[in-house]
């Protein structure tokens, strides 16, 4: 929690370090309240750490005029996500902040409000970062630590050909929503459903947990379904098969229009995307789990329509866009 | 190493990741090659893992025209003074890098190259991340990771009324390096020399290790002397005095206006201040090491001339720059 901006920062740094982040470090002790050079952490037991990076900015991750609470929530759900997408628990995260002079000091204060809620709801501690001033637009960066039964962990290499592919919750709502964001007509409801879903990811960390011993492999839907699904393939040097008419969508993303593409390449769902070896398949809790697809030998992910065939899929991904 | 952003990335962020960075995640296990959602660590047994993050923004704590491999030098170094401040030793990092459309290939290439060199020289590895766009200028935010033997950690909170304060190499060359850089005349050798000391920091990893157990408090000089010796009063319920005759300067420092203010308050020195019981003071290697005051009483850090009268001192860190 050092660093020297060459400019003054607009709220004073050490001031919001000690008054809006410090409270949020109480609790765990390796944290020494933020004011030591880094932070401690007593690895628990049989077990191994999990550590993922993110960073967002403002106007590509976020839009400038999104709540500021909501940009905290999905910061630090978006993290928390690869932890779920790992079976593994959260145990505490760090922010590096780079603050535009521009932002009035309410900004930040819900902003660390939306940290302290979501912290409390997902029983983790902020330990430590770095706050800095930047003449662009805010850059927020959040590392995340979590812990997994040594052994455990869920990657993405484990896919064999014949395992089941399966997605948890609904898929394309989150791509909607920026859409409503950006212009696109949806009535009240619809709108506030799905921007709901694209502002605030619901991190599947139960989930992630229940499928420690059963995923061969397993990710969250960041980047869009079949681009996330190409990760786990080229990892695992398989190929895989989506059917079309088995995506999950909501009743809302149902009313839009491309709500098919959204689901297939829209990303931003945070969704459990993970495969199950066939012996295993019909032997855990499928609430709230579709079933979509199976791996397949190849490389290459496909999407077929109801009678087998395939179908000509143009975006695959964020890339394509 | 997954997240999406909305505009196209420069170099293709997937190839950049693919070609520079997972190379350097070669040797580290957990590190899954960067491709899983997250890295796994194995916690070295009896340790405790030290976890820093610090932000580095284009035009604020570098210059935009430092040489890429001295950047990734400058963001590498300062976390791993952090580490020595603690006493630790490295294991692994991870890098956020929020990338300007403006930016060169050519220039992200000498980056990594620059990474490359310095977790070979330091011995740890990288092992996740994230890479995005950002409209404004060049980001850099780095996690690292190190460890310490279970309770052994240097803390700032230890210092006690009677300590001896100590502080190694010598300070104010990196403040006047960046001078320098900024027009401050100086011939070849003093420019080459200072302006070394402010794009390269030499992490003071040896030395927090033979601390451990020595000194009852320590900081890296980050923030510049008088601040950072702030820092652990403040945490330690203590004051201190620094003889102003006392402070280690380079001879050619020496030969610059400037150059005391430059060590009392410049910052981005990088050296170990630390405090040492005077019991313990006499023996410890003190092999490039100068005692330059005490703890005392009170909570105010004085400055003393020759005659123990008080120097009324106006720069006392980055905020009165």
């Amino acid at each position: 929690m050092s660093r020297k901006p060459a400019g003054a920062a607009p709220l004073g740094e050490f001031e919001f370090i000690a008054e809006r982040l410090e409270p949020l470090a109480r609790g765990f002790p390796g944290a020494l309240t933020l004011g030591d050079d880094a932070a401690l952490i007593d690895p628990p037991p049989g077990r191994q750490l999990v550590v993922a990076k993110d960073a967002l900015v403002a106007g590509v991750h976020f839009l400038e005029g999104d709540p500021p609470a909501s940009v905290a929530r999905k910061l630090l759900r978006t993290n928390l996500s690869d932890l779920a997408a790992m079976g593994a628990d959260p145990l505490a995260y760090l922010t590096a902040i780079a603050r535009p002079g521009t932002l009035a000091a309410a900004w930040y204060e819900a902003f660390a409000n939306g940290l302290e809620e979501d912290q409390r709801r997902f029983g983790l501690h902020l330990i430590g970062g770095d706050t800095v001033s930047t003449t662009g637009p805010l850059v927020l960066s959040l590392t995340i630590i979590g812990s997994v039964p040594a052994g455990e962990a869920l990657l993405r290499s484990g896919a064999g050909v014949g395992d089941r592919v399966f997605v948890s919750g609904t898929l394309g709502d989150a791509a909607l929503g920026l859409r409503v964001l950006q212009g696109l007509a949806a009535d009240d409801d619809q709108a506030l459903y799905l921007t709901d879903r694209y502002r605030n990811p619901r991190p599947r960390l139960k989930l992630g947990r229940r499928l420690r011993g059963v995923a061969s492999a397993a990710i969250d839907v960041s980047d869009g379904l079949l681009a996330d699904l190409g990760h786990i393939c080229a990892r695992s040097g398989v190929g895989a098969e989506v059917a079309l008419a088995s995506l999950p969508l909501s009743d809302v993303a149902r009313g839009m229009p491309g709500a098919v593409a959204a689901a297939l390449a829209g990303g931003d769902d945070y969704e459990l995307l993970f495969t199950v070896p066939e012996a295993a398949a019909d032997g855990f809790d499928r609430t709230g789990i579709t079933e979509i697809g199976r791996i397949t030998a190849g490389e290459r992910v496909r999407v077929t329509d109801a009678t087998g065939r395939e179908v000509d899929v143009q975006r695959r991904g964020w890339r394509h866009f």
